[in-house]
């Protein structure tokens, strides 16, 4: 059995590791560390882990992580791991960091979208991003891998067909994403406050400043072979789970849906978690909540020239532990789904 | 006191127009038609009624209609005013149709968009389109008014002050909306069974097909002095009430946030019911619910060149019933206002 | 017109106060409290308010407080009150208590069930308990009045009229509620959390120890003539707004539902907010929301021996803000119900 | 592989069963017949499905389905199963029937609880009820298992020790329980509405009329040895999946919360799926959601000699599909856990 441990474990998405985890065939959870809750049991703070996992967080403690795990999860907010990075990456240890803190390769660019100066700028770059499907092969060789952000997860998957066969314009992209509530994290705030959330959408960081931008111009310019931009609006809309988003991208030239579709099915053909829909069937966020799945639907309006790209993952699966696990199961040889065959609940 | 009557009174816009009424102090309620559910009490399709209105629903009847009434609500599904508003336009009756049967000039379009043959296209162009900030000077002298959708109402709203003033490209709009479940009527299927909208978000009528496209183009090309033309995706969301517009309009030339907002404060300036919100601050679905407001907010992505407007109203109060209402003011001579004072329920 | 200020204006109490009384045809916001946000703009707490009521809080002034009021809403959180009523009480204004802090007239069960001293104990017993339709006649006449929990209001009206006719044991009322999460206040915690309260209820102070009980129990023993003992479980659900309780209570002698609630609806003939629903209907949290309404559904289960009586009201309104408003035109000479005729949104 | 077959597989407890064992270790899904959309893709209907099951539904026919499959779990609607069963009981099959059909031993209740005439009452007794942590023993060695209904599971299994015990009174047991909407089904009606459900909480069956009255009746019954009673109240909630149930019980004589939470916990001593939470700790419905777990919690209510006692349970697995599998597991042999370990969702 493997050993994993996982720093920040009180959080949504240390937690939704650890629920997963704690099913999964070949892994053993060796260590969970949470400062702000050491010493209390974690099924206190998640009841439905109630007689399955009644141990407490630790503190977190360099030595005793390192020492009881063969693998660290790291799920601490922007702007710790890179503090608590450097000293994990010993060699002996696989490391896979579910913050934004390792995405970026420009250092600058964390002053920019961040806020923050980074403390680790000679370890920008060396981390594999982790968008398991774009980037399997790096992945299995990784011994750290930066774990893509929720909606650059669903986003990116979904622009990378049209991308790589450069059927869109590259500068011409609208992206309109909502994301269920368990994406603003646990701690209670206005924002996360039920009277707020329920019956209500309202928006966030508008106008082009959300800090997944740069990461998902990144990884897409990477795909397209030149720079992409694009207008990213995201929404807080009223359910747990799920990232969905609605890309417009303007067509180059024409081209069917049928044709569209035949195109993205073939990119992602031997995809399990994946699932190009067919012709006429579109993602919802139910589809897919409580697993790894990824569901893209395509269509042209033809009046406009637009190619609609409708994604929708599971936040805290695909978009976060699920694709963090994924990771764990390429980088130490396991199946790629083992511990993720959940279905989506529905209804 | 203008006595009122409401054909398709069992829906969800006829008991809105109903609830309102109710509480009017200038109206007196005088025929509720509801061929579906004739000789049933009202409160007991509407609980919140109990013990204020329990009379019966009527079957329609065309003469009873017209003796007891000043002016007539016509809240029936689309496809059956064009049958029944004929027999109502006596000159001596003011009739308000909800539908989309009068709103559109081309009897072509009914057949593109709606799938029907209009069955009294010679009365096309009769009546106001009733977007009252829009038109209040022909409303004022109407006796048919064509009351908007409400889709459109919150989205022409928000994009004619940039069209009345040139500011972004007629051919380059692009608009994600979100519609509550009412939007979708009484009528229990598939797509309103509480499991399937629950936690989710689903797409409707994707790639430029939604019967409201040709209303909104018809009314923004009146307004921007030349042809319009969006691309429109709407989606079912999780909550009761509300319609909720992320519009993109690409800028013809740079300008700044506060400009724009500057430019719409002064477009809307001697409304009551649209607000345009300070920089900074955006629309909630939840703080219109209930209320005939309209909210919107701006915000330029400077990097991308696109205005982003935000919109969100009540669908059943300003995307309908509480519009009629207020074309019914001014079609009467009443305040504008009147009836229609409440505040969005928040939370 | 009556100059009115509100104490603690930014809680949701507050709030709702001031949403109801800016449409109350006989009242002005004179005065509006809430040292946490002095300075902040209502609308900017409350979006709702956008463009109607753009002014910033105040903070707590004494002098400012009566000088610019005849009457005051006090709505801070419980122990607040007691420190700060002793001195509004001139004798010149009237004021009206939202909290606890002086609706029960013992000053020991402070300690008991509050967990405080209470510092202002000769002034208990000295407020009118300000439940309308039980103690109008007193409540016209006061000028101090203690506005009755959100729990309370719906349940003493759910058992009055048993308990009235003295159809009901006593000791053997067992009272199972739901709130919505609005009823926990505005300020964040875990408990507030969207991702805690959607899809999920839980209950809370289970086994007889919450702080509304002897409020029932000291209001019910009077109606009864004889010690009243309920086992009271509150349960917090998924909605924002609304109080429904299901009251069991075992019956003396056998009786018929239809005679049951003839009782009832005989009891509460006169009253316009109090609405006892025919044979097989029953109330529902959103016939209610955002309405002064208090339904009453009522049945007898004839196997067992118990009569089942649920209530519904909008814990905001008729729990909090409406009947304080409702009391305030009592006080004032006004109609009972002006400012307060909005009927509940449904959908 | 143990081939099974799912007859009724389109609806909600056929569809849980479905994706359920779609990952279950040791069985093969080998048939699904669904008459109302034979032809038709299961995930054209279940969406979380695509990609991963995309045959269709086949119309019922006997003899396929007992060719293709060792094991029938059969999910028609109350009624059906009576008519099907018995071609079904060849005694070669296993069969797992989730209706009422043949979980009463007494005819005459299906006539006053069911409203039908038992078309195979000579089959009655014949079923083993199915609730697997009383009936384990009975259920090894089974061929035809009566599931247990949703309310019943959680209920029973709160009251069992409690029953067993002698520690409470038989005829005075009040249960409040709540319902989420999967409850009602996949049929669109008006009390699935979205509109109806979101926001509200409304009551059914008052009064002592619910067909899971005598199933709860006649198993406790044997639990306590001697006749129970219980007057159930069950209401519809917003929120998808659950049943969380109040269950009031009168206590004999006086025992403290501690004592009692003991006694639950060594009767479920060796239960997996059954947590009996520690003193202080309730239920919470999102903490079972997806799982087949029953959440207990206890308090005794001091003052007025209740003991209040509290059960969740997800209704579609612990309440209907988990269950069923649970059992199937036993019936085969299996670990009784396999394909059942999904931990509850939370957030």
């Amino acid at each position: 059995m493997l050993k994993v441990g996982i720093i920040g474990a009180s959080g949504y998405s240390g937690q939704e590791l650890l629920r997963l985890l704690l099913v999964h065939p070949a892994v053993e959870i060796a260590y969970l560390a949470a400062n702000q809750y050491a010493g209390k049991k974690v099924s206190w703070l998640y009841p439905n882990l109630a007689g399955i996992y009644d141990l407490p967080y630790s503190s977190f403690d360099l030595k005793t992580a390192l020492g009881k795990c063969d693998l660290l999860f790291v799920a601490l907010p922007h702007g710790k791991p890179m503090e608590v990075i450097p000293s994990l990456l010993d060699g002996k240890h696989k490391i896979i960091d579910l913050s934004g803190d390792f995405r970026l390769v420009n250092a600058d660019e964390y002053k920019q979208w961040y806020g923050f100066e980074h403390s680790s700028s000679h370890l920008l770059g060396q981390a594999v991003y982790g968008l398991t499907e774009i980037n399997r092969e790096e992945i299995q060789k990784a011994g750290f891998v930066a774990n893509p952000g929720c909606y650059p997860t669903g986003i990116i998957l979904g622009l990378a067909p049209l991308l790589a066969e450069r059927l869109i314009i590259n500068e011409e992209i609208v992206v309109d994403s909502l994301t269920g509530v368990s994406g603003s994290g646990r701690t209670a705030s206005d924002d996360t406050h039920y009277c707020f959330c329920d019956e209500n959408v309202s928006v966030y960081k508008v106008g082009g400043v959300h800090q997944h931008i740069p990461e998902m111009e990144q990884e897409l310019t990477k795909i397209a072979g030149a720079e992409v931009k694009i207008s990213f609006t995201p929404h807080l809309a009223p359910f747990s789970r799920g990232i969905y988003s609605t890309i417009y991208g303007k067509l180059k030239e024409n081209v069917s849906t049928a044709d569209l579709i035949q195109r993205c099915q073939d990119f992602y053909e031997r995809e399990y978690f994946v699932k190009v829909l067919e012709e006429g069937v579109f993602p919802q966020v139910k589809a897919v909540a409580g697993s790894n799945f990824c569901h893209i639907g395509l269509k042209i309006d033809q009046r406009t020239g637009w190619a609609i790209i409708i994604t929708a993952i599971d936040n805290l699966v695909k978009g976060a532990a699920g694709q963090a696990i994924q990771n764990m199961n390429l980088m130490c040889g396991f199946d790629e789904n083992a511990g993720l065959k959940s279905i989506g609940l529905y209804p």
